[in-house]
């Protein structure tokens, strides 16, 4: 099977097997695990943040955000596309008592004005704005890479009004492997980040929410609230530290590889490529060429390749590195099949 | 001073000071106040529902419908500028623990095919929908009256996907008055329905929530939690029989002042009014006149008119039982002067 | 009827009505209540708070302490029979997200060093103590007056751990007219006060809550959420002023009555009394009389006398200003009649 | 270092990491991981219960039954020292809103007729009780085991008031071991259970929680909020199955090593056992022999081992699985030093 429904399909290799199998671990809840340990000094140091923590999924970082930035009642304004408000199964509201105000993007981005006039809290009728997120790589925009200048802006309009801003950066590698800025110059506009070690990086399970030192102490309570406090858990951040060290620069294969299937989709009649493909993630549509997309997904399948979607008419390829240079020009040839009849 | 900025200024008349005055009353928590039982009484069968429950405030109304119909973790589906959204300082997701997922109306009326497509939940990463809520008449519209077939269409779709619907009519018999249709035509096609005794019905305080047996019975215990269970309330609520009985008939008033007033405002060089006005609202949009909004609103208190501002260029003004016909001509007197420079 | 089921059953007299009548009112969300406003500088004064607001219950008062001294995730700390862990429905649970630590008291008093003991926060698996609450008079002590030393001893180590301090004072005038300690004396001792004006001081609704001026600002916006946020309120806070101005005084009747009616029964045979009677609450024992609970008070009824029950064997008389010394004195023939068989 | 402080710092043994090296994996989040499955149906098979669920922590188990059984303002039933109350950082009333009510228990066991009178709800001040909770073995109790008696009783008073009853089963394979009743005669009388697959079982990470179908369906979406779905979990799930085929019996090993332990400590003088040593914690009180914990635990640690403290006085030894019957041994000999000076 080429499996192209998401980069959170990748399985861990060979190296992160053997890491696991030879961790060093202690009790974390105790603060003895060295190799967790080890991890999350490696991810301060990556994000130019001051601490870090390990976490076991993006989602359980991103609601670590919203529960300690915020204070139930109050605001959180994102994008209206952003993960968290579509695919987090209205968490914050649910556990941060927090309601957020959604802004449609260009891609992905808000517009900084907009964010600024969105901005609320003096009037008895309003809640107070407590949290802005942004969300890079920006997973419904088809993996749109947030410009840096837009975050700056974000981010500064964010400061004049004493409000914190957390970056959802669970494929926040991926931007980096798009355009060189690295994840540090990304991070410094924002007082929180979470980025995710499984997906492109590889690691079989978890994800790191970095910021203060006053943060991740608050971080490390609420994490035990919502039941993330592990012992020993050096065997899942062992290759979490390989996912840092030695994925990274892997990531730019993805990202070819989803441009090379992009290229090719165009090139196929009736196919229309909805994002301008920055990253990992191609958004197929389907509507011109009168399909329906469970029948093609099906027809697919029978082929030995799996996709997901986002909606009628819409087909979603993630590349992972599970996926070779090989498996695109097979789906290229399968997709040409299929939709000629 | 003409008081133009809210009928929630209204202030109680005589024959509501003399209801209050000699009002029966009893311990209301023990269920032995006379007087609100008939006011519930009154209200229910106004509204063709089982039961209703006296609430203090509209806001109180619409956060015991949340919690009752909804659990934590689940979504409703409002109008973009619902009050609920904009105006209750994010309560319902701070007390019921729910996103609000909002679809942009027109004429504060949501499309029923966009809210079909709206409702979420079988999948993981998304939230059940638990209510819908809709907004008659609709006051960031200007008053809107929601048409009885959108009310009717949303409705069946909320039955099919076993979904309740909530009505927020504040001013629903602001409706009633501009269309002849009846509240209790309107409420046929929603579960639960809140209603103001203050605002254009002139009582001083209070709202009336409605619905089965069922719903009151948890509403009451969730207005106890809220501090809502009031004891001798019959002097409240006193007035609030009067409103019904007496004051549903003169909002009609109200709606001709207010068309009298958009009517003599149209006159007017520079003066836009942005919305059609049904009943008691106008929205004035100042943006052509060059004049800034609050140095409008500062020379109008000069001449002794006050009224309210909804954003940059846009004057509120709403109709109440204060306001007279020749209240409405001095104002556009004043304006005209204003405006003119 | 002689109604001793509760002091929340006393009915408005000829000046509340009248002040009522009479009131001065205006919009309160837009603070402009005169009558209102008087009222609560009347309340802050008295309690020697910076500033006060008037709210439409006990509940309500208690709730909104919490939602603003305290983060969610936090505990607080209150006697085991506390009206707030007893009879509010789980509200503070519900509504703040804390979890209440109860310690066993005397009379109502927690002693000093247990509280110390129970306070907690440092390690990662406990809750940081988010408020200490203390209830004065204390209900289901049997309005045991908590002695002012023993709220300066909490104060002080609450002080001490940077804690604060809340006091259901939903009787606090009972303590005054008992032992001529002013109010503002015992509220030294705390950040935040909540007294009721319905129950003894004889108002149909509403309470006080009491505390700093960021305190107050932060508590108008949850009293919002809440639905507390009220308009033309002046009709029921000018009762509120008389029974601040007129009311206090006659509370020691109140008391008198209470101990009359103590002494009395303590002279019929096999009744106990379970209380020391300090102020206008009786806990009456008929366990060692054989007779049921449920038949007792339906025995008492018959004869127009009406009182409640705190459990099996305990019937509970609060005496109010619908009650004479002459209802008195007819109660005592009753239940010697009663019990005697 | 011999570690004594908790049986959470056992660590993986060779088979463990041999497992985890070789796991099938997939997406569990797409039902995809084998391993997971697996772990899943062995754990309702042992239980009894219809589907089981992996959590990433017993905290996340207990967590995700409150939020499945309540609704936010009930209140929850559970023994005064229960770890769900004392260690879980207030996190049920976080989360779910929930008030917990303790009954002070004998041996970890609450009476069960004091259970039947704490129930709640009828009563518009009262909140209704949404779950009972047990903890078995019970930790702060010095691992007592709950009969099986008393949880019959209060799983039947629970069903005659339709109340759900929760297992805190965290070290419920320890009660096997020392009672021979399997944990499914146990798990019969709760309609879910959460136990840890780490602790004495010895597994890095994880625990299960079970019970109907239905109610793991909705598990599942809150483990999701609660940031506990993992991707390629099978890593993790693959030591549970070792610790669930390979591990249970030598829990014995353990319960006998602390009979051991404490038979020997009884030997020396001023040392007393507090709790009666029924699995594999041992609650030794210092309090005759003068000395002060914290100066006992540093001298031990300087001779190599380490344990724990339940408060002043007491130190608690639990045995696990890095602890041989020589470590016992040495133990005794050491304390014995210290103790005696």
């Amino acid at each position: 099977m080429i499996d192209l429904r998401s980069d959170t399909v990748t399985k861990p290799d060979e190296r992160m097997r053997k890491a696991m199998y030879e961790a060093e671990v202690g009790d974390d809840v105790y603060g003895e695990d060295p190799t967790v340990n080890r991890l999350e000094e490696t991810a301060a140091d990556l994000l130019g943040k001051e601490a870090a923590l390990f976490v076991t999924s993006g989602t359980q970082g991103n609601q670590i955000a919203g529960l300690v930035h915020c204070r139930q009642g109050q605001e959180v304004i994102m994008e209206s596309q952003a993960h968290l408000f579509l695919y987090e199964a209205a968490a914050m509201s649910a556990l941060a008592g927090v309601q957020i105000k959604t802004l449609k993007g260009e891609r992905g981005a808000m517009n900084p004005g907009e964010v600024e006039a969105a901005i609320r809290g003096a009037d008895i009728h309003e809640p107070e704005t407590g949290l802005i997120t942004l969300e890079n790589t920006h997973n419904k925009a088809g993996g749109a890479v947030l410009p840096l200048e837009n975050m700056k802006d974000i981010h500064e309009i964010a400061k004049k009004h004493h409000i914190p801003v957390h970056l959802d950066g669970a494929r926040l590698f991926n931007a980096q492997a798009a355009t060189g800025i690295s994840v540090k110059e990304y991070a410094q506009y924002t007082d929180t980040v979470q980025f995710c070690l499984s997906k492109g990086l590889g690691a079989p399970v978890g994800s790191i929410i970095a910021g203060s030192h006053d943060f991740i102490k608050q971080a490390r309570k609420w994490r035990k609230r919502l039941g993330g406090g592990l012992r020993q858990v050096g065997v899942i951040a062992a290759p979490g530290i390989i996912a840092l060290s030695e994925n990274a620069e892997r990531l730019k294969t993805d990202n070819a590889n989803a441009k090379r299937l992009a290229d090719g989709l165009l090139n196929i009649d009736r196919v229309v490529i909805d994002n301008e493909v920055e990253t990992n993630i191609i958004l197929m549509n389907l509507s011109d060429s009168g399909m329906e997309t469970e029948v093609f997904l099906e027809q697919l399948k029978e082929s030995g390749i799996i996709a997901g979607t986002f909606g009628p008419g819409i087909v979603r390829f993630v590349t992972n590195n599970g996926v070779s240079e090989e498996d695109i020009d097979e789906t290229l040839s399968v997709v040409g099949k299929i939709v000629r009849g």
